[in-house]
């Protein structure tokens, strides 16, 4: 990939993929069923050229329908015509040895492998290094939280003294399930299993051991210092009693499976000191990572400068993180395209819905003289407008009152033309307080 | 700035900054303040070699004492020793015809002008795409939060349905007040202005101008197309009444200033169909930026395969911005070094202080024979470690009792060598529930 040949849009980006489990069957159809919008967006039309699997012989549904699918990985990394490898394997080997080999052969590589990189991490990055080759991994912590890029690149000017993450979905929905229902350790952990939270094995999740791997990664980027999975002292969430929350509870607090890493001196020559360990914790309720609930993932920041910085999304899944893969995809196929990694550059302006054309629900107040049959004026200037009210509340103001309305999801030209009208009533005071109603619909 | 001069490391970046206001001068104190320990960290040395101001007479402290003060800003932009321009002088001339001078004479340029942004953004980047530079503004938007990056690399594969943020503190401040304290709307206004939150003239944030440039900006962003301030449908607090704020928290609902940008249609072919607007909202209680409390900012994203996403911290004040700003310098300096702009190259392996040698608060459970002088037993070994209780607890279990202790700060190995000792004694069943306090002295 010459620079001139990706300023070309939209550009053909072959992409390499490793693997087909969760993550990587939810990036390949990502690709292939968002083809046209990817390229709208980006300028490059990305192409899944090869798919190494396991086992060919396997029911892969539509992927499987098409000639791209081998056994042979190492063909797939030494393709000439592949562009970018994706490697969606995990653990050590193969995975290791192949990503080395696309370095290697001059193509960045994207993985969202936290156990490789916790381990091996230094090795990896010295390889990309002096290949000259990316290796992006925003998908190997917290899935699609944008975290990854934000401590590689946004903070990397900034002297961070702590990260708190919870980075494990499973553990964080067994305590939330102790917490909230007073479920038991093994009955949270039953619940988390049949909902596909956590694996028959528990063990990688309960014991820390992923998100060990996760605050290895996290320290490394956070004070720019190699750590690896060995450097973490852990404990996992076995141990912890549902009496141990309710009392918790008493005090203030609520238990969180936390990954902390610690930079604990300021030198500016010679390595950082750090401490880097996954643990229960009791954080005050009040503490932003207490209200982090279920399945979800959220890594609070302090550094010198920002103050508090707080994330928080869907740690796992396989869209969320095949997200993730997609976005370094797209950065290491396109980053250098112009000095500073430009992105922003819309070919086309937005058409503009204007507000009277939208649709919301509203809380409206108005203030009316209080006396018989002013609500069913009120009311029927409502319907003359198309405007259906879910509640209707009235206050007593003295002499006069003040009705407040909630309507359903309706037309927002609807609604300013019953204020409007409303407005001209003789038994209307006042018009105000017109508020949209946003976010119900989660 | 040729690729080869720009990865030997460390390599001098010289750096021309426009403006030396709040953000200004902080930008300015963190670059000198820390610039051994940014070269430490990303390998490029920083230096203010020229700033331009109004005024040169004005006093500036430690940062007038030297020569780089000009009221010459052009000749700034034009000086070929200078590789990247910062521009935080705000408002839209000279700012404009700087940045635009400054990328046609090939230099990257990083601006925190949300209003210019805003307002002149189409004609900014098609002038840094066609001069090849990149224009990168991080901080325009929610300041220290890695928002811009985040939507413009790592979700730039992301179909991101609607966008809701709180991105003007100054009214979530003046919201929360009335929210909490249950203060009428110009108390609350008053509180921010005596904490320096909100300007004298608090026209441009509480009639959510300041809010609106940011939408368009969030938009722009999210939707891969040009929208520009006037786009942005936009209603103020200044309505907002306590009665307002009362009624919204009987139905379960805070009241919010929201920034809200949404894709109407998927169409993957011609302009996205937008609506952009800012006006008070009433969110649920139980949605995440109902907690968004103070002068914080939070912005909620709901994208196809990422679910939903919120990234919270300070949105204003001089060093977190500043942070901002110092994320993108580093980036325009440096991105290219590697394809991709590969940014993890930690030069040395971390040193890992053990667990054993770290500070914390200890909850610790003990499950004892429930008889006279336990208490004291137990008691005595905790003080022959060194650990001292905090507060200390008993809840009866029949004839047994446990004993539930919150130590003060304590070192680790103090607290495992308690430990080990406390399971020695006769009256000790059982050791367990050993929990760390985290996030107790925010």
């Amino acid at each position: 990939m010459s620079r001139d040949v990706r300023r070309a849009a939209p550009h053909v980006v072959r992409l390499g993929l490793l693997g087909l489990g969760n993550v990587g069957t939810a990036f390949a159809a990502l690709v292939d069923n968002d083809r046209e919008g990817i390229a709208r967006r980006v300028g490059l039309k990305l192409e899944i050229t090869r798919i190494a699997v396991h086992d060919t012989g396997k029911p892969r549904g539509v992927l499987a329908r098409q000639e791209r699918i081998t056994e042979d990985a190492s063909a797939v990394v030494a393709d000439p015509s592949i562009d970018v490898v994706v490697e969606l394997i995990g653990g050590i080997e193969p995975a290791k040895s192949l990503i080395l080999a696309a370095l290697r052969a001059g193509k960045p590589v994207v993985t969202a492998n936290k156990e490789l990189l916790a381990q091996e991490g230094p090795e990896l990055f010295a390889t990309a290094e002096s290949a000259g080759r990316a290796l992006l991994f925003e998908a190997a912590v917290a899935g699609a939280i944008p975290l990854v890029r934000a401590l590689r690149v946004s903070l990397v000017g900034e002297h961070i003294r702590r990260i708190l993450g919870i980075v494990n979905g499973t553990t964080n929905y067994i305590l939330t399930e102790m917490s909230e229902k007073g479920l038991s350790y093994a009955a949270a952990l039953g619940a988390a299993q049949s909902l596909g939270y956590a694996e028959r094995d528990p063990a990688a999740d309960v014991g820390g051991h992923d998100a060990a791997a996760k605050a290895a990664i996290l320290a490394g980027l956070a004070f720019s210092a190699d750590v690896v999975a060995g450097d973490v002292y852990r404990e996992g969430i076995e141990a912890i009693e549902t009496a141990d929350i309710e009392f918790a509870h008493r005090l203030g607090y609520e238990v969180k499976l936390l990954a902390v890493a610690e930079q604990l001196d300021g030198a500016d020559d010679g390595p950082p000191l750090v401490a880097v360990r996954v643990h229960p914790a009791m954080i005050p309720a009040d503490h932003p990572l207490a209200t982090i609930r279920g399945p979800f993932n959220a890594v609070f920041i302090e550094g010198d400068s920002v103050g508090e910085l707080m994330l928080f999304g869907r740690g796992a899944g396989g869209r969320p993180t095949a997200s993730a893969v997609l976005g370094d995809v797209i950065d290491a196929a396109g980053a250098c395209e112009l000095e500073g990694g430009l992105r922003f550059s819309p070919r086309h302006r937005a058409q503009i819905r204007p507000i009277g054309e939208l649709r919301a629900q509203y809380y409206v107040a108005i203030d009316v003289i209080d006396r018989p049959g002013v609500l069913a004026t009120v009311a029927t200037t409502f319907g003359q407008h198309n405007v259906s009210v879910r509640s209707m509340e009235q206050v007593g103001l003295g002499d006069q009152a003040r009705l407040v309305f909630i309507t359903h999801l309706v037309l927002e030209s609807d609604v300013q033309a019953t204020l409007g009208a409303l407005a001209r009533l003789d038994v209307v005071r006042r018009v105000g307080g017109l508020i949209r109603v946003v976010g119900q619909e989660r």
